[in-house]
Parts: C-alpha cells; structure tokens; sequence
C-alpha cells in the first residue's frame, strides 16, 4: 500500500498569474485538496488556484470555529482553535492513510505566518510532507507599488499588528524597513506608533495587492481605520541612495 | 513610435519550478533581458530561466566591476559602483526608447535587497515600469528544511552578515525569528554573535536551497566557516506552540 504526501502549496499574493510552476504541477498531481477559510467566507486561496483544480477533485474545507470573535490569549478561544488544529489534521491524515497526495493551499507562503503551520507540525513527524515556496504578500505589496523596500545594510523587521501600542513604537524606531502585517482592526493603533516613532509620512497602506480589487496609497491619505485582515503598512528602508 | 517597458523579473532561490506563471510569459514576451552577474561567472538567474529564453534573444550581461576586492565604505568601491549603475541603466535606456520590452531577471525578488533596485530607481521615473515579485531565497531556504519560520506575534527581523558584530547580537537577542543574509566571509562573526546572544542551538544554515547542490545543516554541525555569499543562516521562531 502506498503511503500519502502532505504537501503545503504556496499559492501568492492574490493574482493567479504569481503561482510556481512547482504549484501548478502539485495541483494537477493531488489527489485531494484542503484550504482553510472562516465560516460564511469562500477560501481566499481556492479563489486563486480554482482554474487549476480538476473538476469533482476531493476537497476539505477547513473552518475556522472563531477567528477574531474571542481574544487570542483567552482559553476558550486558544481551546476552541487547538481542537480544530487537531480535527482538521485528523481529517487530512485520513486521506494520507490512504495513500492521497493532499495538497493544502496557503495564501502567500505556507511557513511565513500561515495556519498550514499548524498542521505541519502535526502531520510533517508522521508522513512524508513537502512544502512549495510561493510568492509572500509582503513582495506582492512592494511590487505592486514600485517600492523598493531593502537595501544593502538595511535591518527589515516584519511586525504582527497585534502587538502591544509600545512595542510597536519601540520597533519602527529600530528598523530601516518595516513590514506591519495583519493589520484588520488595528489601524488606529498601528498609524499612532508611526506617527510617535516619526514614520508615518513614509508608511503606504496596501490591500489586496496584486488583485483587481487592491487599494495601495500614503497612509496618511487613508481618511479612516478601516482594514481588512490582509491589509499590510510598509515602510521602505533605502533612504541613503547612492 | 511604442515606447519600451521596464519589467524587473523575480525568478525565485534557484528551482526553475520556482518561477511564477506571470515571469514565464514576461520572458516569453521580452524582446532583450538583462542580468547581473561577476565577472568570469555565469547569471545565476539567467541558469534559473534558461528554459524560457528564445533563441537570439537580445541580452545584456551586466558585469559587477568590483564585488568583494573593496571595502564598501571606501569612495573607489562607491565611485565604481555607482558608475557601473549608471552605464547599466543608459544601456537599457537605449532598448527602452527604441520601444522594447526589457526584462530584467533577479534571482529571489527584485525590490528585497537586489541589484535591480538601482536599475528601478534610475528607470522608473522615465519610463513605464513593472515588477514581478518572485519567490525570495529566504521563502526557498525555511521551505527546503521544512522550518516554520514565524508565527502569531512572532517578530521576525532580516539582518545583514554585514552588520557590525554588537549590532548583530543585539539584534538576535531582540527577535523572534531571524533571517541573516548575505552570509559570505562573514560567517564566523555570525556564528559568534548566535552564541553570545543564546541563538546558536536553532540556527540552521542553508546554502542553495531549493537546488541539487543544497547544503542544509544546524549551524552548530557545519565544521568550517566558508559560505558563499547567498548562503542563510535561519532562527526560526514559534518557540510556544498551542
């Protein structure tokens, strides 16, 4: 009997064109197909890759039970989302008892802040498991603006926008380059720590980079602190050109 | 009369599979393509796309007049440098008005820490301009291992080898996950400052990952201290894991 492969597919920023040719071939190849999305939400992920998905191939969803409902550091909320990390990897791990190829699509890169995580390190000790690179949504940010974002010297500093007001500010004042992600609900906070830590004029606001539907500008010319969770602030390094 | 566009080209750490759909039909549609590389080597990121070049296609090699033989800092590195940059956007320039499509191939992504950039900072400003991101080596380096890199809050933060040694260590005592480029002659003063700053025990090294020729190994087993110049040094994060 054969055994399964679980296979972490990095599917981009958003626009289908920024797929690997190595995720390309891995879709054509699986077996079954899982993507996490939240409840009453369609994958983000299986939106990018739909064109290269065999039609009637198996496919998991993989719901959140909560997402932003519950603060992250309450029990309920950290039971609630280990028991769905052990069910959906208990779900895939059926197929690969099978002998499946299962490929799990991730937004950006699977190993760069992503729930493929989760199931990496449950499923990766016992199974074969590979994992395709792809394009992160930070460098589909800075592309899609033209913004060169480190250089040479340049310290780039990648922060979680959840974090506390102070240690936000203390780490813009310690960077060259900045990348803010998952940005959702935190604006207010996160355009208060760049203002204090003299950043601000330099930040860009992108959404939805690389789609047709991506809003990129100066943050300071964003008139509210309505963002989704993707959003991301990038400050470029690069200041002493020569 | 057309006029020309500027296209810098991601091409990914070093997988020709790593190559996106979107640099495939870029090179497809070039009429010239420009690359760096050192003198008496071969492109790096011309061997990654060599599949997709059309026979007689227009190409510029880009030969770096100096690379390591000066220091940085001293006025004849800079003067030199800055000169060869300016030789090497007047030459694309010259296809650029006679209305071509000039692709310029980078290996990883064009605006995180590339040469291109100051290609895209002489251009840009004339001439209409698109970036393709690309897969960075870092994405290709922690995905190769199998190494999730950052998770949560984790704050993840990507060092120059080129940094001063207290700076280094600092640094590595002030993250969550590390990423230190440009590896080079600078691996024993890297290696220092992992152990001062009680980061060595994580630290993978990774040289040429995604390729056949990938060394990828804990830092604390490689026994010397010689690394090429791409070659990466990885703390991963994501110490508490739920």
């Amino acid at each position: 009997m054969t055994i399964g492969r679980l296979i972490g597919v990095g599917v981009g920023p958003g626009d289908p064109e920024l797929l690997t040719l190595k995720a390309v071939r891995a879709l054509e190849r699986a077996d079954a197909i899982a993507h996490f999305a939240k409840h009453g939400h369609v994958s983000y992920a299986r939106a990018i890759v739909v064109r290269h998905l065999r039609a009637g191939i198996d496919e998991m969803s993989l719901l959140y039970p909560v997402t932003t409902e519950l603060p992250k550091n309450c029990a309920a909320y950290r039971d609630q989302i280990r028991n769905f990390y052990d069910e959906s990897a208990a779900t895939i791990a059926v197929r690969l008892d099978a002998g499946c190829r299962v490929a799990v699509i991730c937004e950006g890169d699977p190993l760069f802040y992503g729930s493929f995580m989760h199931l990496h390190a449950r499923l990766a000790p016992r199974y074969p498991t590979e994992v395709i690179a792809g394009v992160t949504g930070m460098s589909g940010g800075w592309s899609a603006v033209g913004l060169p974002i480190a250089q040479g010297d340049d310290v780039l500093v990648v922060l979680p926008a959840t974090l506390p007001p102070c240690e936000l500010e203390r780490r813009l004042g310690d960077a060259d380059a900045v990348v803010i992600m998952k940005i959702g609900q935190h604006l207010a906070k996160v355009r208060r720590a760049l203002e204090r830590s003299g950043r601000l004029e330099r930040a860009i606001y992108v959404e939805r980079a690389t789609t047709a539907d991506a809003q990129i500008r100066p943050l300071i010319d964003k008139p509210d602190d309505c963002a989704p969770y993707f959003a991301l602030v990038l400050v470029p390094g690069w200041e002493n050109r020569s």
